[in-house]
């Protein structure tokens, strides 16, 4: 069972993904837990270099191929190892970021993504996708405010961040059997228990078929 | 005007471009040298990467992502720069490179490979390739004599080396209005020579056209 979560800056993605894991594992569930870009001494190279706030001259395409690169040596090295091993693989943020922030942010062609993604991943999709759903302004001050460390896509403008999450909304709209969308503009608390009992549900679900 | 030089390992590729370049500004002419992976210092992050010798993990993808990555780079900060400024470039490997070596050397898909390269270079072909032919044994040799940094493609086998060897050749066959192929084994002054001929001769066409 592969599962990731998405979501707009400021979503509370990484910490809820972790409260997350924390409660899988105990219950018993074989659960690894990762994420991108990183994951992987060879993509936390990449993850250097593509959040260094210096590498502004960075183009969109050379952005693009790096976010892959880390993808690749991810999905080989860890969730499909994992996956083949029976753990339940939790990844924040996969391929559908590529589309969302590439591709509907930067306007770079969604033909030629789902191509290279293609490339990266062997064809591999997650089981389940969660959408941690904000409002941009609401998401983009609560990083601000809250001590996160800031990287490179924090300089974009709210008009890429409206188009991300405008982009989210579509590639749920067109896959909703894989996605399920939360109010993440409430308390964590709130978030939380809606993802422990949807992953639940579904793990049951999983295990049943 | 843009120009690649390609070849195994030990065709004395990065000297002999070198060599053209001091050529060619003695001569007057406006030239850019280059090379792959590299060239930027976003391409140099990503070669210190793809080149570390203590990465043995890195999967096939990942390494073409990267490679693509910094050539993307290349191409938008400093290669379609330095044509539109009416300079001739020397670029020191390019995307033949990549079809010779992860297509035909680590058989990735040939048709994935030229999808992504074309992502990556926007479609911009070189106007001429010269390939600096060399037995494979003769160049690998010359490498560990020639006090050259040892990097992670020389822990492959001969056998792969000779697959890329003979990928060069075929690429080469493909468009030979684009190819021209050197003899690499003979002293580096008669290289050099074939050389400086070559590219004088194809400047000269190039202008008069």
């Amino acid at each position: 069972m592969f599962i990731t979560l998405e979501g707009p800056e400021g979503s509370g993605k990484s910490s809820q993904i972790r409260l997350l894991y924390d409660y899988l594992l105990a219950q018993g569930v074989a659960v690894r837990l990762t994420r991108e870009p990183g994951g992987t001494p060879i993509g936390d190279e990449i993850r250097a270099c593509v959040h260094n706030v210096q590498n502004t001259a960075m183009c969109p395409e050379a952005e693009l191929l790096l976010y892959s690169a880390s993808r690749a040596q991810l999905v080989w090295e860890v969730i499909r190892p994992s996956l083949a091993a029976g753990m339940v693989v939790l990844c924040d943020r996969y391929y559908d970021s590529t589309l969302a922030y590439q591709g509907y942010g930067r306007g770079l062609d969604l033909t030629a993504l789902r191509q290279i993604t293609h490339f990266a991943t062997g064809g591999l999709k997650p089981d389940l996708t969660l959408l941690l759903d904000i409002d941009v302004e609401v998401g983009l001050a609560r990083r601000t405010d809250g001590g996160v460390e800031m990287n490179r896509l924090d300089l974009e403008t709210v008009a890429f961040h409206r188009r991300v999450r405008q982009g989210y909304h579509q590639l749920a709209a067109q896959e909703p059997s894989r996605w399920l969308t939360i109010d993440a503009d409430r308390p964590p608390d709130a978030v939380q228990t809606d993802l422990r009992t949807i992953v639940t549900q579904c793990l049951r679900g999983h295990v049943n078929t």
